[in-house]
């Protein structure tokens, strides 16, 4: 397969979902979208990234908006790209498993509605957890990308990866995505993950990695001498900080090479003029320090967006000054709980949890119900083993279920949409959905009851133009 | 040579010099660099860039400071870290040629105040124009770096740039510097230049790029692969947008590899606590653009810096609807003038003529001083050929010179010497290389009749702690 690491580079853009739910807290709204989706579907990606992870929650909580309707909306305008979605495996796009049912629906509508490639992944890496929705893409035909959530732990290793790819791949996945929210993978790592994919499958590798360390611009160059087939960017006024590494920037460090990936910079620039617009309307929710590396994570490992939740948890407590306690008790946590990647939800769990122990006074006096849950098995299985000591401490004498934790939910779909129905809530097939998923807000929403938030007004920044003669 | 290639990579940090200049015009004060410093001092670099370039005239135009008190505060404070000047060839600080005594004066005095490494360019890579500084740093046993300024066109090659080298390495420097100024240089090319250069000669190989583009991280990695023993970097809070990549973040992407810098990331952690602090106090000078990867940097090819200087230029003159048509002339000029590189002081000369060629409605119907110099030779032979037609538009039947621009120039330290010391300017011998070098500015400086431009105050920029469930 070497032959594949001199072809062309493809582009997964992701602009439309993950950039600004990592820059703006994913408060892009649709109106702004659609310029923007006409000049990125004449750019000539592999696909844009656009729907699923925060947008659902973010669509019906902050900004008054059907999410069924933005893909649907987005579908129309996109003809020549694909559009991508970023699914949570069982957890669909909420932040719990959901019984099978409502997961075979789910797929199904989000196909219709437009989605053409689901990234799928687990917070755990357990593939029981992805196995349903997996399933029920390959049935659509859609494109079925496995996802890898890669972390580093003692538990960890290039080769467990590897198989986590292999188990992927015979699964019939079309393609196979590193998934790296932390922004952490090095470039040698990165390398040697890719090579050992591919020199041992016959499938597309994608690198999705965020700049927080400043790294993955470095990991992507070694990602493109490895092989990779795919990288996921942003455009460059929501690139950087928290985001992807700049579209324009990867696309051109290939240009006029083996790898160069056929896309134009000018007709980039047109995208790139749209993003300034859309950038200048959002400016007031852009913060310095999303923006900026923050070499803190090299040392903590800790994703970008953790740290910021663990400074603002700890400023509600007046308790600031615990956080480098905080910062400490973390890898104690995670290694107790058998080493979770930390992505959404373990990243929540972890951090809660940590905060608890260093705040009361005694490690594991107070316990969160999540904490409790995962132990006993119900986010699924954790990467390395939990002792029986930490075991006891947390959940006592309750059991530890072994099988895939939506094997205990009974069907719910029916049942649901009968409620909703009888609400007064449901004018589609797709607000059943939007009700399962979100049955606090759903309501209210559904309802019309909602309103937008306001966009704030950016404190205006002085444009310098000082220079030197 | 190539087990070199599996060596300790070193580390040139450039906060206190390029970084600064780069982000917020060389305003860095040495009262808020003297922390850093000592922090700076503990980290393990190679060396640290803190001196040359602007910073000379900045300190006595803006800051109302003394470079020379400066440079010697500086280097009681780094014990075990090695300062790098930037020198600008026969031009020095300044921006023209000076007469040799001149030269011999300056680096005799930086050297002694205490510059341990002289990296010596010159703007069109005329190796005459270096000759001079470079023959003066061997006779003070100080580092000498020479230094290819990267560009690229027409007349330029790997291969051109590899003969550079050999010139470079015959005439005994310690190390070559490939210095991308506009940060272009793309990680193909740069592998192979630095491959080409290794391969070939027994010399120590610094690569010095810029973020502007987005690309340099990136050329930085492939710069490690094919084993570049220095890279120029900048603190996190300094980094990235017109500045230097990340040091914390390349220095974590080689951790626990064969290149590993040997750098603590603790260390590191503190270096940056001191440059949070410096950045707060100068946040007013920050500009988004100029943090901001430009991606018409990658389509104009032109140096950050130049784009910013255009637009000033054009504001002024009511015209800015004329700035594509002045990107579009900038090639043209440039191609009449023998391609140069766009660098202290031709990116200058050819920005301002460009704009004279758009707004006086004819191609040099005005002409600049600098650009009749400029083909006259005066800054040294243009690394393309300027054809007849051009040459008799510009110079008409004047005289182009072929010796070295610094050979018609009379020695003038001592009569300027008695000049100043008339004036009652001098205190010490350093401040008549001040009034040589900046004969406008240096008397009211030396008189002590300036004062230090205040700092402006930054519009608060809020910090959102918007988040997601
Ligand atoms: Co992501
Ligand atoms: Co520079």
């Amino acid at each position: 397969m070497s032959s594949d690491r001199q072809k062309r580079l493809c582009i997964t853009d992701t602009t439309l979902r993950d950039a600004h739910q990592s820059l703006i807290a994913t408060r892009m709204r649709t109106e702004d979208m659609l310029p923007l989706t006409r000049a990125i579907d004449k750019a000539g990606f592999f696909s844009v990234e656009a729907w699923g992870g925060a947008t659902f929650d973010s669509c019906i909580r902050f900004l008054n908006e059907d999410p069924w309707h933005r893909l649907r909306t987005l579908k129309e305008e996109l003809r020549h790209t694909p559009i991508q979605m970023l699914l949570r495996g069982q957890n669909l796009v909420g932040y719990r498993h959901y019984s099978d049912d409502v997961v075979d629906k789910f797929v199904f509508l989000s196909h219709k509605n437009g989605v053409d490639i689901f990234r799928v992944f687990d917070a755990l890496n357990d593939i029981r957890n992805m196995e349903r929705p997996m399933a029920r893409v390959k049935d659509t035909g859609a494109h079925l990308q496995g996802t890898i959530s890669y972390t580093t732990s003692p538990v960890h290793s290039v080769s467990g990866f590897v198989d986590l790819a292999r188990e992927l791949y015979s699964r019939d996945c079309d393609s196979i995505c590193i998934k790296d929210m932390a922004g952490l993978i090095m470039p040698a790592v990165a390398h040697e993950l890719i090579t050992g994919i591919k020199d041992e499958m016959d499938i597309l590798v994608d690198l999705h990695s965020h700049c927080t360390s400043g790294i993955a611009p470095m990991a992507y160059e070694a990602a493109i001498e490895a092989g990779i087939d795919i990288l996921d960017t942003a455009m460059s006024p929501f690139a950087l900080g928290t985001s992807q590494p700049p579209t324009e920037s990867v696309v051109a460090s290939v240009k006029g090479t083996a790898r160069d990936t056929g896309i134009d910079l000018l007709k980039l620039r047109e995208v790139r003029n749209e993003c300034l617009k859309i950038r200048n309307k959002y400016e007031g929710l852009f913060t310095p320090v999303a923006e900026r590396v923050d070499s803190d994570v090299l040392i903590y490992q800790l994703p970008g967006g953790m740290i910021t939740n663990l400074v603002s948890q700890l400023q509600d407590q007046d308790a600031l000054d615990k956080l480098e306690a905080v910062f400490d008790e973390i890898p104690r946590v995670r290694e107790d709980l058998g080493y979770p990647p930390l992505v959404t939800p373990t990243s929540q769990i972890v951090g809660t949890q940590a905060v608890f122990n260093v705040l009361t006074g005694g490690r594991y006096k107070t316990i969160s119900n999540e904490v409790k849950d995962y132990v006993k098995g119900l986010y699924g299985k954790s990467p390395g083993s939990i002792t029986t000591e930490i075991q006891k401490l947390i959940i006592g004498n309750e059991e530890v279920i072994t099988v895939r934790p939506a094997d205990l939910l009974p069907p719910m779909y029916e049942k649901m949409k009968e409620e909703a129905t009888a609400a007064g809530l449901i004018s589609k097939e797709e607000d059943v959905l939007t009700y399962i998923l979100y049955p606090a807000i759903a309501p209210s929403f559904l309802k019309g009851e909602r309103t937008a938030e306001p966009i704030p007004v950016a404190a205006r920044k002085k444009e310098n133009s000082l220079s030197l003669p």
